[in-house]
C-alpha cells in the first residue's frame, strides 16, 4: 500500500439515483416537481446582470435570508441557507452532533443520515419503524447525542402528527432535534411554530420539491438565533460563499410568488389523491402519503418486476433493494398526463399478469 | 449553560471581507476579475432552459468535468469540481489530511488553511516565510501529515519556481501535497504537468479570478484518478448535488472560449506590469507579483493610513491587520481606468503627506 493511502478518509460512498436522459421518458423517480419554477424566476433569469458573475456573491446571502424570514414570520437571524437541504443538514451534523452518545434516526428514513454520520464519525442508533412504517415517539425518549427525522418520512410519505413531533422535542431538551421537512408543504403542518417554545429545535426545508428548484440547490434551516449563529460560524469556517449569484437571485423570486406556489401545491396534492384512488383500484397498498410521492406495494406482483417492466417503457420510478423496502416502489407525483401514462401501462401490464 | 451547547462545534469563524455596495466605488479588495465572463456565457445565460431548474442537476457534473479534462489534456477521472476552490480544498482537507502528524503550510498564506484545520481538528505547523516573503522548500522536508501552499502565494503574489515546487512534492511521497493555484493563470507555470510523475500531487484551481466567475462558485482539482475518486467518495457522502445547473451550464461555456480567456489575462498582466512601475514611482515597494494583485508597502506612509484615506474616496483595497502583513496593502488589478483613479488619488495624497 502507498503510504498516503492510510490517511484517506474511508467512506461508503452514496450512489446518486438514476438521471436518465431523453425527452420521451416519464421521470417519477426523484420527487422533482413536475411544474416549472414561478414565472418571476423566468423573468429574473432573463434580466440577470451577467457582469455581476465576475464578483463574489453576498456571503451573508441576505436577500434570500430576508425574504425567507419575512415569509415565515421570523427574524433574519433565525434563518440559515445552504446548497440544498443536504448541505444544510450535513453542516448541522458537523455543528451540533459532537456528543460521544449516539444520535438517533429511524431505521427506514432518508438514507443520507447514515452516510453523514459515517463521514463525520458520529455514533448513531436507528430505532425501527413499526410494522405500519410509523415512527414511535417513545423510541426517542432515551439518552442520545441528537435526533433527526424527516416529516413526512422518506421513502414512506407518512406524516407524524405535530403533537408527537412536539413530544420528541420536549423530551429531549439537552440535545438538538432536527425535523427534516423536505415534503412538509404537501399537506403536513410544519414544526416551525414550535421554535419559539423549544430552543433545541431546528427545522430544515428545501426549494427542491415544493418550489420546483432542485436544479438550483437551495435548502434552509430555521431555529433560534443561537443555533443559526452556530451554523453560520461553521459555514464561514468551511466556505464563505456557498450560495452562488443565480441561486440568490432566483431563489428570492421563487419565495415572492406565493400565489403560484400555492396553486402548484394544490395541483400536486389533487393529482396525488387521484393517484391513490387509481393505485388502490390497480391492487396496490401504501402508507397514506402526505408528500409528493407514494410508496406502493402490489398485492400479487413483486415490486422488482414492476420496476423493470416500467423501465423498459421509459417510465422511471424508484426501487430500493434493501430489507423492508424491496417490496415497494416510490412513485413521484408527476403531471396528470404523466400519471395517466403510468396508470395506462400498469392497467395493461397487471391485467396480463393476472 | 444549556446542555446542548456543550455539543456545538466551536470554531473561530472566518469573517468575509468587505462587500461594499454602490456604483461609483473602485473595488480592488477581493481579487475579482475586472472584465466580464466570456461572451458565450452571456449567450448561454439568455438561452438557459428555465424549466430544467425543477430537475436535479447532473451529480457527476460531467459536462463541466469533461470540458476541463479536454482543456487540460487529462482524463475525466482526473478532474474534480466543487463550489469554488474553497469547497474543493475543504473537502481535500477532510479527505486527505487524516494523519496524527501535523500538516504544513506557510505562516503567511491563504488564511482559510488554518480555519479548515481548526474546523476538522487537524494538527498543523506553519513554517515561516523568509524576510523577503519567500517559501523555503527545505522547511517542508520533514515528517508531516500533508502539505498545502498557494502558488503564487497569497497575499504576497510571489511565485515559487516549478523546480522548487517539485522538490517539495518529491521529498514527500508519503503524504498528499496540494498546490493551490488560484492565481497561476496570471503568469506562473502550473504544477499540472507533474501529476503524471507524482501520485501524491493535487493541483487546485478556480474560475473566480482568471475566468471572471467568482459569482458562480466553481473550483476544481486535478490529480491521479485514485485521488479524484477519494474526493468524489467524500463529496457523494456530503452532498451529491453541489454544483447547481447554472454553474454547470455557464462554467462549461467559460472554458470553451479560450481566445477571450487569453485576451483578458493579457490585459490584466499588462495593467499589472504598468501598475508596478507606477507604484515604484510613488514610493512603494513590493514582492514581484505573478498574480492579479500587488502586495505593496510604502516607504514612508503607514499602510493603515493609506487604507483609510482610500476608503474615504470609495477606493477599496485589502488591509490585513496582523503581524508581518500590517504594513502592506493588497491591491487587486482592476481595469486601466480603475487603476488610474487609484494612482491619481495616491499621487495627490502622497504629495500632500510629503
Amino acid at each position: 500500500m502507498i503510504a498516503w493511502e492510510a490517511n484517506i478518509r474511508r467512506v461508503v460512498p452514496y450512489v446518486p439515483g438514476d438521471q436518465p436522459k431523453g425527452d420521451r421518458l416519464v421521470k417519477l423517480n426523484t420527487n422533482e416537481n413536475p411544474y416549472p419554477p414561478a414565472p418571476g424566476v423566468r423573468k429574473a433569469l432573463l434580466e440577470m446582470d451577467y457582469d455581476r458573475l465576475r464578483k463574489y456573491p453576498d456571503p451573508i446571502a441576505s436577500d434570500l435570508v430576508d425574504v425567507l424570514a419575512e415569509y415565515y414570520g421570523l427574524g433574519s437571524d433565525q434563518v440559515f441557507v445552504g446548497v440544498g437541504s443536504d448541505d444544510v443538514i450535513a453542516m448541522s451534523f458537523l455543528t451540533f452532533f459532537n456528543s460521544a452518545k449516539p444520535i438517533l434516526f429511524p431505521d427506514v428514513s432518508y438514507s443520507f443520515y447514515k452516510v453523514w454520520a459515517d463521514l463525520f464519525r458520529i455514533p448513531f442508533e436507528t430505532p425501527a419503524l413499526d410494522a405500519a412504517f410509523r415512527i414511535c415517539p417513545e423510541d426517542y425518549f432515551k439518552e442520545n447525542g441528537g435526533i433527526i427525522f424527516p416529516n413526512p418520512n422518506a421513502p414512506t410519505g407518512l406524516y407524524l402528527p405535530l403533537d408527537q413531533v412536539e413530544a420528541i422535542i420536549r423530551r429531549n431538551p439537552d440535545v438538538i432535534v432536527i425535523v427534516d421537512e423536505a415534503y412538509i408543504d404537501f399537506g403536513g403542518t410544519s414544526a416551525l411554530k414550535l421554535i419559539e417554545t423549544y430552543d433545541n429545535l431546528l427545522v430544515v426545508q428545501t426549494f427542491s420539491k415544493s418550489r420546483s428548484m432542485a436544479g438550483l440547490r437551495i435548502g434552509f434551516a430555521m431555529g433560534n438565533p443561537q443555533l443559526i449563529k452556530a451554523l453560520n460560524d461553521v459555514k464561514y469556517s468551511y466556505n464563505s460563499y456557498t450560495m452562488n449569484m443565480p441561486s440568490l437571485v432566483l431563489g428570492k423570486e421563487a419565495v415572492k410568488d406565493d400565489t403560484y406556489f400555492k396553486e402548484t401545491l394544490k395541483k400536486i396534492i389533487d393529482t396525488r389523491e387521484r393517484s391513490k384512488k387509481r393505485l388502490r383500484e390497480l391492487g396496490f397498498t401504501f402508507p397514506d402519503s402526505m408528500s409528493n410521492f407514494i410508496f406502493a406495494s402490489h398485492k400479487t406482483v413483486p415490486a422488482a418486476e414492476i420496476f423493470e417492466a416500467l423501465r423498459k417503457e421509459q417510465i422511471y420510478v424508484r426501487y430500493f433493494k434493501q430489507p423492508r423496502l424491496d417490496d415497494s416502489l416510490r412513485i413521484s407525483i408527476g403531471t396528470e398526463e404523466e400519471m395517466n401514462v403510468l396508470f395506462g401501462f400498469l392497467e395493461h401490464y397487471l391485467a396480463e399478469r393476472a
